[in-house]
C-alpha cells in the first residue's frame, strides 16, 4: 500500500476505555474500529492479517485431510432443541423471530448443524472418518464484552468437527487434530502451551481434551507448567500438592473471641498464628439430579476452591456459594462458620491437603468468636469426607517437581465429544454388518480473531506491536527522508523490486517528517523498516534494514537490498 | 481430492422443492444443504467455486486501490435509526434484542456501518476519493425464500462503499468500477449485461446506477437490449416506443352491453375488435408526502403498467393497486371501469402510446357494459395528463432499433448514492479551505453466492453443470477403469503429475464402473475429464480428454496428457 493514496489512520492518544495491551495498541495503530459493544470493524491492515491466519489455518487442516464448509451464520431453533441446547445456551445465545415467527439464533458454535448435515449426507460406515469445518462469523452475548478482539461478542472462529466409528478412529484423529494445532500456532510465530483441560458438560468423562493457549502478561487462564517435563495443565484440571507445612499437634478444643477478625488471614494476624494453622469453611449450593444440596468445602487458610474439582467431585449441574437466607437457615454464622456444629442438611468436605490429626483455627459458628485445637477426625459433626478441592498455586507440588504458573490467552479448543450430539440427534451409520450405530465426535475450534489480539499481547514493546513476520500485514515499512526528485524515484525504485520479490510493502510516501514516520513504523510493527535516507545514501550509497523485534540495524548497499530482506525475513519466520 | 477418502454425495433423484435449474442441479450434485428455510451450507465443492470467485472479486478491486475491511454481521439499531432506516427497511431486516435489551439488527446491507466508520477515521478531503469494501454475510427475511441460492434469506456480498470530494471524483471512480465490474464478471465466464437501472428510493434524481444481469432463461428480471448498438436497460427504466398502431378514427360515443367481458382482451374478441383500439384502465393507490391519492392509469388494451415509472412520475413514497372498497368509494365497476365517469377523487393519466383524438373501447362505469367510439381528449370527465406509463416490450422501438427482451439474473449494482448518507448522519471532511463540506458515496454490491447460481443457470445441460474453467470447483475430474495394480499405478502417476502442474484433481478412485463415473463427472461439470481406460491404453497406449462443454473428446499419449490439459483450460478461460 501506497500511504499517500492509502487508508490509514493513527491515533497518538490510548483511548481511555481500551484495557488491555492489544486493544490498545489495535485500535492506536488504526487496526480495528468499535462499530457497537461488543463489536469490531477490521480495517484493512486488520484484515491482511486475518487472511494470512485463515491461510496458515486453512493449510494445515487441509493438510490432514479436513473439508471446509461454510454453514450459516443464522440457525434454526428446532436444531437447538434436538440437542437441548437451545435453553441450555442461556443468555449468551442471541435468539430472534424472524417474519413468520419461526425462531432463530446466531449461532455461537455449530455442533448441531453439523451433525444435522452429517446425518442428511452420510449413511455408512465406509465414509468415515471424515472432518468438516468452517471459517465463519459466531456470536456470543458476553454480559460484559471487553479486552477488543479478546472478548468480543461478534468473532470468527474456525470450529471443525470430525465423526468416527469408533474411539479408536477418534483418538487417531484427535492426534492428527493435535499436531495440525502445534503446527498452526508454531507457523504463526507464537509461544503457545497445549494444555491438558476440563471437559466440563462438554463430554462424556475421561474424554481427551486440550487448550491451547498463547503465553501472555493478560491472560485470564492460569496454566500449570512443569518446565523440566513440559507438562502443561488447566489450573482447574491440574492436581497438585503442598509440601513443608508445620501442623500443629492435636490440641484441647477452646472457644476464643475474636471480634471483627471474619477471614482466616484477620485470626491468624490478630492471634499471631501461622495461616496454614487455619481452616477456611465455604458453604456451596449445588444442584444434584435436580435436587439442591449443600456442602461445606474446608480448605487451610490460604487456599482457595477449584469450583470445577467441586463441581465434578460431587457431580452437579450448577453451583454457586450459598446465599445468606440459606446459611441462616442452616444455622450458620457468616464469617464464623465451622464445621463443629451439629446442624443438619450439609455434608463438609476436607480438602487433602488438611491434615485430619492436626490442631487447626475454625469459625465457632457464634458471633465474634472462633474455635482453637479444632482436630477434623475428632470435632466435626456433620458427615464428612476427603477430596482434592484447591486451586493450585505457585509452589505447589507434582511429584518431585515444583509448579510454574503461566498466564494464557486459549485461542484453540480440542475436544472428544463422544455421542453427546449424534445420540441426541438420533444419527447413526450402518456398520460393516448393515446395523445402524451411533458415530462418536469430536470438535475442534480456533478463535480466529482473538488469535490476533493474542498475537499482540504476546509481541510488544512500548512503541507498539512487533508483528510474527508469518502474519505481520505487510513484510516491509519502506520510506525515505529527502524531497529530491533522485530520492524519490530511487524510493520508487526500491519499492518497485522489493514488491517484485514477491514481498509486500507499506510505501510511506507521505512526505513527513523521520519523526513521524518512524512512529508510525514502530506502532504498527512490521517486521522489517527499511529507510533510505537521502545524505546517508549520497555519502555511502547505503540504505538502512532495522529489525522490529531486536532493534538491530544493517546498512546495505542497493543490490544488496532486496537478498538481505528476504534473508531476514526467512530468519524471522515469514515462510514458516 | 481423492474420492476413496472424500467426501462427497451425488443425489440420483431431483428434489421435488427444488423450483429452478441451478437448484435442483446444486443439491443433486451435493453442492449445497439446505439448513433451514432460505438457509444453505455450502458444501466442499461449493466452497471452492465461492473462494475463486471471491478471488477474482478481490483481485480486481483491489487493482482500483480498493480496501478490504471486515464490517460486523450484527450491527446496532442506533446507526439505522440515525439514517432513518431502521423503520423503513421493512419486514427484511431481522431485528432483535440482546441481553441488555439493546436493539440490534443482521445487517441486509452496510451503508450505516461505513459511513459511521468513515466519519470517525476520515476528516481531509486530502484522504479521498476512498473506497472500503467487505465480502461478508447478509440476511433478509424474504416473505418467500426460493430457488435455493438464488433467493436465499442469509448469503454473502460483496458491499463496496466509496466516499468523494465531488461529482467529478464520483463519475470518475464510477467508471473505474464499472470496468472492474466487467472484468470480475468476464473472468468468471459468464454472459452478462450491464443495464442502466432505476435508482428507486436509493438516491437523488439523475444519478447513475447499472446493474449487472446474467443471461439466463429462469431469470426474474427484464433487460432491454439493442442488438446493434449494445444499448441496454432494465425494463424498468427503458423507454421504448410502439409503431404502426392502426387507431380508430373519432367516432360516436355509444355504450353497448359486454355481459361477462371484463378484460380488454374478452370485450375486443366478442366484438371483433383490434385489442389496441382498447384501454384498459387501472386504478391506482399511492402515497405522495404522506397523504393517500388515487390515480386512474390508461394503457392500450394489450399493454402492461411500468410500476416504476408510475411512482417515479407521481414521485410517490407507495404505490399499490386500489382495493374493492377504495373503488366503490371512487364509484368505480370493477371490470367495466373508465375516464368517462364524472366521480370525483382521481386523476386519469393517458400513457403516451394512446391517440388522444382516436376512439376506443373502454368501460362505462356500468356493470356489463362499454363505451365504443371514447375519444380521450374529448370524452375524459376528470382531470387528465400524458405520461409514458407502459412496460417495454418485444417489438417496441428504439429510435429505428427495435429491442430484444432479455431474461437476466441480477449479480451486481453498482450505484450513485450522492449525499443521502452522509447527509442523514452528518459526516464532514474538511476541504482546502478548511471549512467543513459533506462528502458523496457510491455504493457497489455483488451477490457472492448467488453468482454461483448464476453461473449454474446459465451453464448447464442435461446430464449435469458446465463450470466456467475459471470457477471450478476442480480442473480435472480424473477416473480409470481397470483393476490391475499397473492400471491404478498409472492412474496414481497421472493424478500426482496433473497436481504437480499446479492444477486440482477430483481423483475419482472409488472403483465404480464407467457408467456411474462418468454420471457423476458429467453432473458436477468440471471442465474436462481424463479417463484412463486399461484396455484402451493397454491397445493404443492413449488417454482420453473430454471437455465438459462441448462434448469433444481428444485422446493423448501419456507424455502429452499434462501439456493438452493445460492447453485446453487455457482456451476454456481457467486464467481469465
Amino acid at each position: 500500500m501506497r500511504l499517500s493514496q492509502g487508508y490509514w489512520q493513527t491515533l497518538k492518544e490510548t483511548p481511555n476505555d481500551a484495557e488491555v495491551v492489544s486493544q490498545q495498541l489495535m485500535i492506536r495503530a488504526g487496526l480495528i474500529y468499535k462499530t457497537g459493544a461488543g463489536l469490531y470493524t477490521l480495517q484493512p491492515m486488520a484484515f491482511k492479517t486475518y487472511k494470512k491466519i485463515e491461510n496458515i489455518v486453512r493449510e494445515e487442516l487441509d493438510k490432514i485431510n479436513c473439508f471446509e464448509v461454510l454453514m450459516p451464520v443464522i440457525t434454526p431453533a428446532e436444531l437447538w432443541q434436538e440437542s437441548g441446547r437451545w435453553d441450555a445456551m442461556g443468555g449468551q445465545m442471541l435468539k430472534m423471530k424472524d417474519r413468520a415467527e419461526r425462531e432463530l439464533c446466531v449461532s455461537p458454535t455449530n455442533e448441531e448443524t453439523v451433525t444435522d448435515l452429517f446425518r442428511r449426507t452420510v449413511n455408512s460406515y465406509k465414509q468415515l472418518p471424515v472432518c468438516l469445518y468452517h471459517i465463519n462469523t459466531k456470536f456470543r452475548d458476553e454480559i460484559r464484552p471487553r479486552f477488543g478482539l479478546m472478548r468480543a461478542r461478534e468473532f470468527i472462529m474456525k470450529d471443525g468437527y470430525s465423526f468416527h466409528n469408533d474411539k479408536d478412529s477418534l483418538d487417531k484423529f484427535y492426534e492428527e487434530i493435535y499436531g495440525a494445532y502445534e503446527n498452526i500456532f508454531r507457523r504463526m510465530g507464537l509461544e503457545f502451551i497445549a494444555v491438558e483441560a476440563d471437559g466440563g458438560n462438554m463430554a462424556a468423562g475421561g474424554a481427551k481434551t486440550h487448550e491451547f493457549q498463547v503465553v501472555a502478561d493478560n491472560g485470564e487462564d492460569y496454566v500449570v507448567t512443569i518446565p523440566r517435563t513440559k507438562f502443561a495443565a488447566n489450573i482447574e484440571k491440574a492436581i497438585t500438592v503442598r509440601k513443608n507445612i508445620a501442623s500443629a499437634p492435636a490440641a484441647e478444643l477452646t472457644k476464643f473471641a475474636t471480634p471483627n477478625q471474619k477471614t482466616c488471614e484477620e485470626v491468624c494476624a490478630a492471634h499471631g498464628m501461622p495461616i496454614t494453622q487455619s481452616l477456611k469453611s465455604l458453604v456451596m449450593h449445588s444442584v444434584i439430579n435436580g435436587k439442591d444440596q449443600f456442602f461445606m468445602v474446608m480448605l487451610l487458610g490460604d487456599d482457595s476452591l477449584n469450583e470445577v474439582k467441586f463441581k465434578n467431585k460431587v457431580n452437579a449441574e450448577h453451583i454457586r456459594p450459598a446465599q445468606q437466607a440459606e446459611l441462616d437457615r442452616l444455622g450458620l454464622v457468616k464469617g464464623f462458620m465451622g464445621p463443629g456444629t451439629t446442624a443438619e442438611g450439609f455434608k463438609v468436605i476436607y480438602d487433602e491437603a488438611i491434615d485430619m490429626n492436626a490442631s487447626y483455627v475454625v469459625g465457632a459458628n457464634e458471633p465474634e468468636h472462633h474455635m482453637k485445637g479444632f482436630v477434623p477426625a475428632r470435632d466435626t459433626k456433620p458427615k464428612h469426607f476427603r477430596a482434592d478441592m484447591r486451586l493450585a498455586k505457585e509452589g505447589d507440588y507434582i511429584g518431585d517437581d515444583q509448579i510454574v504458573l503461566k498466564k494464557g490467552i486459549e485461542v484453540g479448543h480440542i475436544f472428544q465429544l463422544g455421542d453427546k450430539y449424534t445420540k441426541a440427534m438420533k444419527v447413526t451409520v450402518l456398520n460393516e454388518q448393515g446395523k445402524g450405530v451411533t458415530p462418536l465426535m469430536g470438535c475442534y475450534g480456533i478463535g480466529m480473531t482473538r488469535v490476533m489480539a493474542a498475537a499482540i499481547e504476546q509481541n510488544n514493546d512500548k512503541d507498539g506491536i512487533i508483528w510474527p513476520a508469518s502474519i505481520a500485514p505487510y513484510d516491509v515499512y519502506l520510506c525515505f527522508i529527502g524531497k529530491t526528485p533522485e530520492t524519490k524515484a530511487l524510493a520508487e525504485e526500491l519499492n518497485s523490486s522489493i514488491k517484485k520479490a514477491g514481498l509486500e510493502t507499506l510505501f510511506d510516501d507521505r512526505q513527513l517528517g523521520p519523526g513521524q514516520m518512524f512512529k508510525d513504523a514502530d506502532l504498527i510493527g512490521l517486521p522489517l523498516r527499511v529507510t533510505l535516507g537521502e545524505r546517508d545514501y549520497l555519502a555511502t550509497g547505503e540504505i538502512e534494514v532495522k529489525i522490529r523485534k531486536t532493534g538491530e540495524t544493517l546498512k546495505v548497499k542497493k543490490d544488496d537490498l532486496v537478498p538481505t530482506i528476504k534473508k531476514k525475513l526467512e530468519e524471522l519466520g515469514r515462510w514458516a
